[in-house]
């Protein structure tokens, strides 16, 4: 899993499509790495129990004696509980966290296929795996069993809930849910997803419906929807990234590899089942990256998620802002990205000017990035920078 | 076939998933609409020979004694020669055109499914249709074919070209490629594409060749691959419109059919071959935009297109930009879309003002607008206003 894992860092990291070599920041191992299985059963929003919850999760550092010195960090769509690999220089020296310092802990979201219960899960009510009967989770449902993991190992405070994208949804939540639990949050590049983000997951979405390995979701484990899967992680780095930044890295380049797009040859593509022209450089990025999610992800978790994601509206069901957002008591920092248009830094800062007229200590900070949305694990230095 | 390219108007129009009623402006005839075949062979850029080549064209009004009031419009990727249907406002009183005292001449481009030799015409080398066969057409291999057909009607000088997206860059390649013949070109939300664009299609390409249905391009006409060709106008549909536009239209809401985005149920989708869950209101309309597209609009001829989007480039094979566009002898006037994220405002000013230090006479003008790239077509009062 650990190999695995390693992969759910940010895009940039390890492209055989190579872009201009950077210092790969160390890593960090976790403290302990296991599964924590809720001893009741999780009643979900949806309405449905699930038996047996399983959460991944790890931990970096020691709780101190005092059992003040925890933080909470929460991971992206497809991230996993290893934030040592994938956020590894929010831990550097004097950056948002300390390994000497600082209890951190992450745990890895429900429905994922990186160790908490999903759909690869065995459902103990059929003895066969949920597939794509998982049933829809819930950013609070995670939230809820989260703190029964945080109430296992005796931490009644945060000092910080912290995450980006997904992760922050999460941790908002946190703080509504358990006002009395966190201090601090740090929430970056997200707010309630909005029509465009709805609609790029929603043809995300079709392209693994389409594929008929999917199998309307009983598709077999050796023969999983890829095509469909690589073409939906391809829909999302668009979303991830910019038009400057792949302007300046790919512009109208043919394909590294030699490909010309102005021939008229066509070869097999790397699934071995259509045919492909010749590509310009930003093409084959795009289909390296979707190859490599492939690898590491599976589609019913990725289905699972983003309706985890769709879903998530703090004031669902008619709550005014005020009701809701008046419980948080911790201090709230948003980060907007200026050059994200999955979640654009007009939403974030719109989003925390609506929490903070509920009375909440807010504020907001704008990092200056061509990276898009991806630039809160692409420019790690940046984003640490931008918190000191 | 007026039918079917009625529909190939802007996708505003005539939506089953209603946006806030508007006065549909009055469509215009064609004085004559017909074919021209080239009697020469047409030797394209790629290297290939063409026979027997039609070019399906559309004329409105009537040619005048000094055969000086012709003016060529130019279709976007899926456009077709009616233009009195698709761009109905720019005929409007006092607007760019008259009906009553200009000869407006609109092509369908080769590769369409709309009257011009394409992918589903006849190889007369083969005696078979051309399908996946089909060769790269350039923009330039385009205007050429067009420059015979306009030599046909006696017809040697345009007072006007012009065209928004595709049509823009057919409208620079003729001021190019003819610059003793046009007088004005306009030219609307149009650059080079850049590497987001080319990123996009090859999305697209990608959804149509990932359907079982597309055959390698071999597929019956009563099987088209329609999940694919869907999916990937949807793509392009993000492309067309912005993300304010889609917040005002549909923000968060569920699909205005009463499906439930928090249900767990699901049933079958419009191709009855998927399942769907509960939609929101922007996955429905980009679901009913696919399936129009796929009643009006062949894979093959979506995917030839494409490839001459992609593989435009003035300066191809290393020309100076004095050089290439040194040559115009029109005035150029340029329009940007402040929306538009296929192509940004920034590129198309920028485009501008690199022709215009080639010595040519430019101007370039904004137009404020929420649509997206597809504002040209969308709001034509707004660009008619702008153009006066």
């Amino acid at each position: 899993m650990a190999d695995k894992e390693k992969q759910a860092q940010t895009a940039e990291q390890g492209s055989s499509n190579p872009v201009p070599a950077k210092v790969r920041p160390q890593i960090h191992a976790p403290t302990y790495e296991g599964d924590y299985v809720l001893p009741e059963q999780l009643l979900i929003e949806c309405g449905r129990t699930l038996s047996g919850v399983t959460l991944h999760y790890a931990v970096y550092g020691k709780l101190n004696a005092a059992r003040d010195n925890a933080v909470l960090v929460c991971h992206a769509l497809s991230g996993s509980a290893l934030v040592g690999e994938w956020w590894p220089e929010v831990f550097g020296p004097g950056a948002v966290l300390s390994l000497e310092h600082d209890f951190v802990i992450c745990i890895n979201l429900i429905g994922s296929c990186y160790g908490s219960t999903g759909p690869l899960s065995v459902n103990p009510e059929t003895g066969e795996p949920y597939g794509a009967d998982f049933p829809l989770i819930s950013i609070r449902d995670n939230v809820r069993a989260q703190s029964r993991l945080l109430d296992s190992l005796g931490i009644k405070k945060l000092r910080l809930v912290m995450g980006g994208s997904l992760g922050g949804m999460q941790a908002i939540e946190w703080t509504i849910l358990n006002p009395e639990r966190v201090e601090k949050a740090l929430i970056v590049g997200v707010a309630p997803l909005g029509a465009m983000g709805l609609a790029l997951n929603h043809l995300q979405r079709e392209a693994i419906r389409h594929d008929p390995d999917w199998q309307n979701g009983s598709y077999l484990p050796q023969k999983p929807p890829r095509r469909g899967l690589s073409l939906a992680r391809q829909i999302a780095m668009l979303s991830y990234k910019s038009g400057p930044l792949f302007e300046e890295r790919f512009g109208r380049n043919p394909n590294r590899n030699g490909e010309d797009p102005w021939s008229s040859e066509l070869s097999l593509d790397g699934f071995g089942t259509g045919l492909i022209g010749g590509r310009f450089d930003i093409a084959g990025y795009l289909d390296e990256q979707g190859r490599r999610f492939v690898e590491r992800f599976d589609a019913n978790s990725y289905l699972a998620i983003l309706r985890t994601m769709d879903t998530w509206d703090p004031l669902r069901g008619g709550s005014s802002s005020e009701e809701i957002f008046g419980r948080i008591k911790a201090h709230l920092t948003f980060v907007g990205i200026s050059s994200d248009w999955l979640f654009p830094p007009d939403d974030v800062r719109h989003f925390a000017e609506t929490v903070r007229s509920a009375g909440v200590s807010v504020d907001y900070r704008q990092m200056v990035s061509d990276h898009g949305h991806d630039a809160f694990l692409a420019e790690q230095t940046d984003l640490v920078r931008l918190l000191q």
